[in-house]
């Protein structure tokens, strides 16, 4: 029956087939159910603490013996703090309005049939992230909190940490009405079983991937799952010729230096001609004072000749780092035009006074998040008010984004009837 | 630069990388274009009827020849009826709502910055489509309508109508505002231009497929573009126990019968172990004398015993014909197992009269579209009121059931402030 697959394979199959089955009972469960298994996720989080903490240790000695870098173990770590902030998201989760069972737009067509669409969860979910134990938590409660079922799987780092989550959280769901299998931890740290995971089509219903760019390509390429995701977040921030000076500084310095390692930074500001003489010096001095190195096209190191130059590449590089590219356009067309040519569809601001310009910029630029006078930075499900986010999507297909709850979600149509036949 | 590229691939690519550029056009014409557009279209249609049928009665010429058998001859032929319904379908795609542009949920949050969700065409669409020349201009125009453009790849059985298809609607477009490179035919018809389709992501943004099984599964295997598809219709219709009698063998009957090779015809018929006895010899009476041929469970030839013996495949089988498997099932718990289990998550149907297990079944039903007491031929774009129909989706992600003008369109977050930056 099974020749051909490894252990690893039929492994990872009943991991995936018992998901299914287990989608099926969430979906089923009385009312109330998801919502007393956050609760007692929270409470054994609660009463675990200790144990989390101590096999986090364990990770840690590992990381460290292996020489990982210390902003990666520090990133690994799990304190009492770090405990507290998970309970505190699950609990701020189970807030959240119920977003499974909606139904809208139902209306009676001619033929007498009412149509509508109710919202109803995907199914089941496989999360494949890097490091931070703390997905672990997040992930798994958003899934449930949107009814479906879900496979995590961690990176071999947090191994221990993530085994003692999955413990605690086990220990949660336990006597709720949700089963156990509804959230599931692949335990084994071989890498063949990520491979195994991204095959399961028909039991699993798509792939969420966490993690860097090297990863998320691995995912995309193997899968035969549909993968929600984001690779680059190449964002603009266009100066136009009406924009306010003050602001349009403000905004750039923010969102670039807010923070450096985001996928919502700025990483190339575009800056409208006529205005370019008048902040490009400003604005080298506050980037040059905030550490940040410019690179600028030819027109741009006219006006501030200590720039770099930057190469063809630099236009669809991103940093995530104190690197700048900085191009002068003649127009709101040219800037338009540079963004959906060099840009990865992520997120895009303008700073304008200008309404025509700001509905124009708004229509044409092709992106998940498109920006009038704010910073890119805040390119994020809770600024969003999304409640919680489980990623950004730079998809077109469904989540595109930020991906809070409702983009674990799907719609079916639901047809309410008096007997009604149809005549062709 | 083109090492490794065929001259079908180089131009295919061409063709891909103007309709990107159509497709930005086509968002920054002005309001009121693509209406003038499609009335364009129609226009040209009617004058142009006589080459179109010309045109025309070349593939049929070719198809006699071929040996094609008539009713594939039939779905080809285009006749001056066939040419008013064409115009008669731009028309009334025409007067549909514009689903473009629609910002929805806008709300300020805490920081400031108002957040809402603009409704935005796809991008590129990519049609792959066999045989009836009218897909042509029905793809088309949904696509003009709804802000795309697209790339069409017709069967070679009709390369000379869709050529005068195509001649025309370029016709009916200039001068409107759209380009012309906004709707492009595929005009050879070596087989490799789907496969190099097919390759063109990061112009083309998702393919619909609309023909045989085949079809669809070759391109799903071959696609490394996102595809809206349907695989299969396996159809249920579940009798409960408490059904009104005259309603549930009217719905049977109308769901197989109606239409045979449809992708929502029913499939299986699913009974309740307490109203068997009296429903089964009636429905039985009713299908044999509409010539169907019937395949049961053993509890069901207990009760008819003319019926034939179905196999394990029965309950997954498509017959898109006149043959239907029966199944008597335990209670509602059982009819919803069978159908997720063997299902194609298309469109199940319950009669029922409880208000209860309508309720669980149009919860727990995992499928597009799920139905109470009305036949499963309904689920249409255009019985559903979604005035349009591009296809039918099985898909989880994106569009779910008919898909139409809004399966068409995706919606990216748009963001105004007044100068507001994030602080962490």
């Amino acid at each position: 029956m099974n020749a051909g697959l490894s252990d690893i394979d039929i492994g990872v199959r009943s991991i995936a087939e018992r998901a299914r089955a287990a989608s099926r009972a969430v979906v089923a469960a009385p009312a109330g159910a998801r919502s007393l298994a956050l609760k007692g996720i929270a409470r054994a989080l609660r009463s675990r603490a200790g144990e989390l903490i101590a096999a986090n240790a364990l990770d840690l000695e590992r990381a460290a013996a292996a020489g990982l870098d210390q902003p990666m173990v520090d990133r690994l770590r799990i304190d009492q703090r770090a405990v507290d902030r998970m309970i505190e998201g699950v609990l701020q989760v189970d807030t959240l309005p119920d977003p499974v069972g909606e139904i809208t737009e139902l209306r009676t067509l001619p033929s007498g049939i009412q149509v509508g669409r109710m919202r109803v969860p995907l199914g089941v979910i496989g999360i494949i992230y890097e490091s931070r134990p703390n997905v672990t938590v997040d992930a798994a409660v958003l899934c449930l909190k949107s009814g479906n079922a879900c496979i995590l799987r961690g990176g071999s780092e947090s191994i221990e940490s993530n085994r003692a989550i999955a413990d605690a959280i086990a220990e949660g769901v336990d006597g709720t009405g949700i089963p156990s299998d509804a959230i599931q931890l692949i335990a084994t740290t071989d890498r063949a079983a990520v491979g195994a995971l991204l095959r399961q089509d028909g039991l699993v219903d798509v792939i969420i991937p966490r993690g860097g760019k090297g990863l998320i390509e691995r995912i995309v390429r193997e899968s035969t799952i549909p993968v929600i995701k984001h690779l680059d977040g190449v964002c603009h921030v266009f100066i136009d010729v009406s924009a306010d000076a003050a602001m349009a500084v403000n905004i750039a310095i923010n969102s670039k230096t807010e923070k450096y390692a985001v996928c919502n930074a700025m990483e190339t500001l575009l800056v409208h001609r006529a205005r370019a003489g008048e902040l490009l010096p400003e604005l080298a001095r506050r980037f040059a004072a905030a550490g940040v190195e410019l690179r600028g096209c030819e027109s741009s190191r006219c006006i501030v000749p200590a720039m770099k130059i930057a190469t063809e590449e630099d236009w669809s590089a991103e940093y995530l780092g104190p690197i700048l590219a900085v191009r002068v356009v003649d127009d709101l067309g040219a800037a338009i035009g540079h963004i959906n040519r060099y840009g990865s569809q992520h997120t895009d601001c303008i700073v304008t006074n200008d309404l025509a310009a700001s509905r124009r910029f708004v229509t044409e630029v092709d992106s998940a998040s498109v920006m009038v006078n704010a910073s890119t930075q805040f390119a994020d499900g809770f600024e969003y008010g999304l409640g919680a986010e489980i990623g950004i999507s730079t998809n077109k297909l469904h989540a595109r984004g930020p991906v809070g709850l409702e983009g674990l979600t799907t719609r079916k149509f639901v047809v309410y009837g008096q007997g009604e036949v149809r005549k062709r």
